[in-house]
């Protein structure tokens, strides 16, 4: 059989990952294969030869055409992230006729519909396994492995820098500045981390999941997205006090037509398989009607773990080819005539139980004030926790409530932030249980 | 597209989840597949019409040659489990051309070699995701998710009979015996659990898992294996004393040529991902040269979780019929051309750290001895505990090593289990440490 060629564009941190796996398992993936898959070209806007890796016998190309357009390509690996001019790149190869791998949520979660009709039209293969989960072949098992299922829930830690940065905040007793500024020095967070930290990063890979689980079409700007950056070092104790941890999650569940889709902190019991994932390592819960409940741990980032999922990707692809690529699973798990259009569930509807802090002066009624309008929208508390006192400055009060509504809870808190002696703005948190 | 027909063989627990897949996910899985595919078939030698599932428009018969040589059939599902005669029926179907999934380990694990050559040979699929992790898309991680890998190790829990009797004997502080009874009243535990208990199971498990990760030929009879009979309420305890839970480990290494492969109870730290998998769980923990450590945790078993499986396999196969059925990663994940016969490595040239625990009489001098054949045999403790005393009851010694050689381990036990003072055989357990 000829040789698989694959063009590479982007010689960044996952793109070395990627050439270094070409050349270290070089004969573990053709023995897998059972065919040769080679690594013909690269190609980035600035070529260095030498980021400490071996390019003998790869041709560097500063111009894009020789990937998109060239005859001897087979596979295009797309690593440079972002919309553009990752987007127009990705069209440009799909209508020539090339199959496409990319490791590029944003682009997946923004402009993946377009990119999915693209590919269908033209008969060619798009994958992204790298897109979700870092090295966690978790869209292959979503996608193919639970596809006998229907699925009832998914559930993702999915931001390896937020789960870095809760863990050495619990861990360290430290601060969130603290620990942000440690992870950017240590590599982990970006110089701008605003994605990350805002859980931008997290709803990407949640609307592709989201879609992939229900057969629904990507509704990133649907998602309803909280970040980290209101959690306290008090927050992170008084939860485990609770017996909780406190994890950012992406959560999406089918209500009928609807699909819910939230990315937030939550509670997770300490005793949660969720709980136990550390550092910067991302995890996927899914849940379908026949396999009942799955996990799925591993690396959600890195040069080596993303890399790897990049390649399967690629071997998939190449197991198939010149003739039988439209035998893999659709990109999205459905056929695109299958998937449908879906309303998203307002977040107000959604039902669960709450922590909720609020930095309160310290004087007689408060309490008092802050339980009566709670009472008015028939929420019941759980725990209560007021430790510290003060006569001077504000001190937090920790609340956990039943079961209620999120718009019912978000209309007492709202009254309660109004009141004379709330400071600042009361934090709500979803407590999650799992399997119940 | 003509629809995709499907012949069962056994019609027991599995076989009726695999029905309510096909009657209750009818819709979810016509859709995913972009095609119908179709229970047309099911035989059993004693069929009953009515195990509380719908089986209209399914035929059923009694005669296997309706299934094994019917024209109108092309994925034949084989569970009735056990060596034969699953292995003449599959052996007949991949003659008729027929693709065919099973559930069926011990099948695989002890005929596999001759079934894959087969199938490759008539050109048609064997695919059996549901014989190792019951519903964890394990397989499909190893074979396809982590391809671009060199595997590095492996590790399972695979046996959800035994997680549970561990899990329940921690618990409830009740006994082996105890828990395997209440077990088989529940339903977890089947009457003879001698393949369970005696890790039969899990090493039939551990030796496909070991075979398609490194490449090599299945070698079931080399597995090193030792079940959990010989745990006491009293070894879990000190485990934990230790800062330990008993976990029922396959373990797959490569060592250059050689491969390592073994089942027994290890210690595993308490705050390690699978010492938190609980009950009749089970979970697969897969580290690559790439993608560093991944894990994977599901139900290991039951109707509808290993339905789940089951149809996976299907759908694979169901995708690229009639003609794009070879370009399906092979089903050992290597190509038969390219997996090569490995040597096993010797029990005794494994290194690790040691749980060892005597029962002594309590007389002076009986510690002395142990210490002294521990230290000729080069073997440092790093710890060791003796609770209770007893005048003339035997009490019990745990000590935990430091890294040496299993054989030397053993050698030094047999020498300590012949001292006067020293009653019945000392219990060697292995500690596991993950991520180091």
């Amino acid at each position: 059989m000829s040789d698989v060629r694959v063009g590479l564009i982007g010689f960044g941190t996952i793109g070395t990952g990627v050439v270094r796996s070409f050349v270290e398992n070089r004969d573990a993936l053709n023995q897998r294969l059972g065919r040769t898959v080679r690594l013909a070209r690269i190609c980035d806007r600035d070529i260095v030869r030498g980021r400490g890796v071996d390019v003998s016998g790869i041709d560097l190309t500063t111009d894009i055409e020789d990937v998109l357009s060239a005859d001897d390509i087979d596979i295009v690996i797309e690593l440079i992230g972002g919309y553009e001019p990752a987007r127009s790149f990705v069209i440009r190869a799909i209508e020539n006729g090339k199959h496409v791998v990319t490791a590029n949520k944003a682009l997946i979660a923004k402009y993946g519909e377009e990119l999915f009709a693209l590919a269908e039209q033209r008969g060619v293969a798009l994958a992204f396994e790298a897109a979700v989960g870092g090295g966690i072949p978790c869209l292959k098992a979503l996608r193919e492995g639970l596809a006998a299922n229907r699925i009832e829930s998914v559930y993702g830690i999915l931001n390896g820098t937020c789960n870095y940065i809760l863990t050495s905040m619990e861990r360290d007793g430290s601060t969130f500045d603290e620990v942000l500024q440690q992870a950017q020095e240590l590599g982990y967070a970006e110089a701008d981390p605003t994605f990350d930290i805002e859980g931008v990063d997290t709803a990407h890979k949640l609307s592709i999941l989201s879609a992939m689980a229900f057969g629904t079409h990507i509704r990133f700007d649907d998602v309803y997205t909280e970040g980290v950056t209101s959690i306290s070092a008090g927050d992170i104790e008084s939860a485990r006090e609770l017996g909780y941890r406190i994890k950012l999650l992406g959560i999406a569940k089918p209500h009928g037509e609807r699909v819910e889709m939230r990315v937030h902190p939550c509670l997770v019991p300490l005793n949660a398989q969720l709980a136990q994932v550390w550092d910067s390592y991302n995890a996927v819960w899914i849940r379908g009607n026949f396999v009942e409940d799955t996990l799925y741990v591993g690396r959600g980032a890195g040069e080596r773990p993303t890399a790897s999922a990049v390649m399967a990707d690629v071997l998939d692809i190449a197991r198939g080819l010149p003739d039988c690529v439209t035998h893999l699973a659709a990109p999205m798990a459905f056929p695109q005539a299958m998937r449908r259009e879906a309303e998203t569930l307002p977040v107000a509807d959604v039902e669960g139980e709450y922590y909720l802090r609020l930095m309160v002066k310290d004087e007689p009624g408060v309490l008092a004030a802050v339980t009566e309008i709670l009472a008015y929208h028939r929420i019941s508390l759980e725990a209560l926790i007021q430790k510290e006192r003060h006569k001077t400055q504000a001190v937090p009060i920790v609340m956990t409530t039943h079961n209620t509504l999120e718009g019912n809870l978000r209309a007492a808190v709202a009254r309660i932030s109004e009141l004379d002696s709330v400071e600042g703005e009361p934090l709500v948190l979803h407590i999650e249980r799992f399997g119940d």
